[in-house]
């Protein structure tokens, strides 16, 4: 395609997302494919990139390519090291990792990143998303994304000072679909109520309500004595993780100026859901825009010096 | 058998054990079976009854039973209504319910437990076990049951005033089963030393430790820089999330005073897991003697006048 000046890709555990971008940064083409990491035999990554971009690359056999998130981990491509935090942009786009393929295509895996201590903490293709959010909001410091392991990442003058994981979807999901809790739900419509409720009760900072051990058990317990309905389990449960991730994140490692504003990012009906409870924990979200990773790998292009 | 006065059944979801008692509640002969209420189909528990003690009524057709357990939930024989706490022994074998079954057995049923409130808490069977403790631990103040679900339980001169449970087994068995936590994990042997470390992880109060939601996603970032082996994952989070228990446990509803010492009751293996973390926590644990529930059983017998 006429123009193509970087593919950008976010090719992470169970996705895959292509981007090809001008000079400018401005996105030309994309492809989103079930090509996660995790769905690739036998390690055929260079044949599942032809596949999905070949075309592009036929075009403009030159084009680089930066591509961030689990590909670069010990079960993607090429395994990168971790960069560790506090890092920047800068920083970054120096320990991109340059990889060229058996038909000559030259790509740059993006560095994941690193907090180092007792309790480690490590993210891959966040970092990216991280910076491209960045672009449009570079004086926000509190960063929030979403997922199966959701990521808040605390940012002082567009240096990425740590972060922290929470479990949150993951156990959610486990929970719906192997606990006494997931055998109790019934429908599967979105039960705002319910949700709102479970948010309320997990955001609710008093001890006496007890911790996450405890307050889950409320989402069997409420529909046993008739105080919740079948079909607004799945909704309350999702409220009251969803409410008692925010209020840890909240209580560790933000200063109280950080937690008037959180810059929300990715694309998903989760977002929303963030969004919700954040209002009602009193905090300000910012929804990114939903390109963050292409505005990141482009970002990251530009201080490599790959664009030329 | 000679001498029988009263047969005791702790009937639970995945188990049935009964206890044949002479005048004195000493234990003449037992059965233990995988009969628990989710085994026993088209709700036939009288032939279940039958057969696991039918040689018991047999020489004594007129032995009353008391079972205790999830046999008096919805899903059980008979559904006897939650008694509410504060409670005492008295109370509960007053509102034993009586049932009597084609075969002429005459059975009493007890009644669990709740606490109101906006998180409202429930026990079906533990209030018969804590009863039997008290009978050997009667100044004591604190009762912890792991379990699937396990139950503390804060009690004073003889009266449950209140418990709450925390779902620590069940979650840490589906991590194990269904999470990456669970992908990561090589091997089933005991780890002390990781089962250790991450119950000091767990009981760290720290806040800028995080919550259980981050503290959980350190049993894979620890493996992912080599600081534990794959081998030691399962009992690191065992450690981890039996010392989160703890400390919350200890944190709400408990007075500085009755955290010196808790009578931990049940037979397993479990049992002497959390002994160590209690341990580590600073609290004195005094196990009870494995047949709790048969002792509650005969003193509610014995207070609801049914042994003459």
């Amino acid at each position: 395609m006429t123009g193509g000046a970087l593919i950008g890709i976010d090719w992470g555990t169970t996705s895959f997302r292509a981007c090809l971008m001008d000079a400018r940064g401005n996105l030309l083409d994309q492809r989103l494919a079930r090509a996660g990491i995790l769905e690739v035999e036998n390690s055929a990554f260079e044949e599942v990139l032809e596949r999905e971009v070949g075309a592009w690359l036929a075009a403009a056999p030159d084009l680089p390519i930066v591509a961030s998130g689990m590909i670069g981990s010990r079960q993607g491509w090429v395994e990168v090291p971790y960069l560790r935090c506090p890092t920047d942009a800068r920083a970054i786009a120096a320990a991109l990792s340059p990889h060229v393929t058996t038909r000559g295509r030259r790509l740059r895996f993006v560095p994941g990143l690193t907090v180092p201590g007792d309790l480690p903490d490590v993210m891959r293709g966040e970092e990216t998303e991280i910076l491209g959010a960045l672009r449009d909001h570079p004086a926000a410091t509190l960063f929030l994304l979403p997922g199966t392991h959701s990521k808040w990442a605390r940012v002082a003058e567009g240096r990425i000072e740590g972060f922290a994981t929470f479990m949150t979807g993951e156990l959610f999901a486990i929970l719906k679909g192997h606990s006494i809790l997931g055998r109790l739900m019934a429908g599967t419509t979105f039960a705002d109520l319910a949700f709102a409720r479970g948010a309320r009760v997990g955001l609710d900072p008093d001890p006496a309500k007890g911790g996450l051990l405890h307050r889950i058990f409320s989402a069997r317990t409420l529909g046993l004595v008739g105080d919740l309905a079948p079909d607004d389990i799945e909704s309350y449960l999702s409220g009251l993780l969803i409410g008692i991730e925010v209020r840890e994140a909240l209580a560790f490692g933000s200063s109280p100026d950080r937690r008037r504003q959180v810059v929300l990012v990715g694309g998903t009906e989760l977002v929303a859901r963030y969004d919700r409870v954040l209002s009602s924990a009193g905090v300000q979200a910012i929804r990114a825009a939903p390109s963050a990773a292409a505005r990141g790998q482009f970002h990251l292009a530009q201080l490599a010096g790959v664009l030329d």
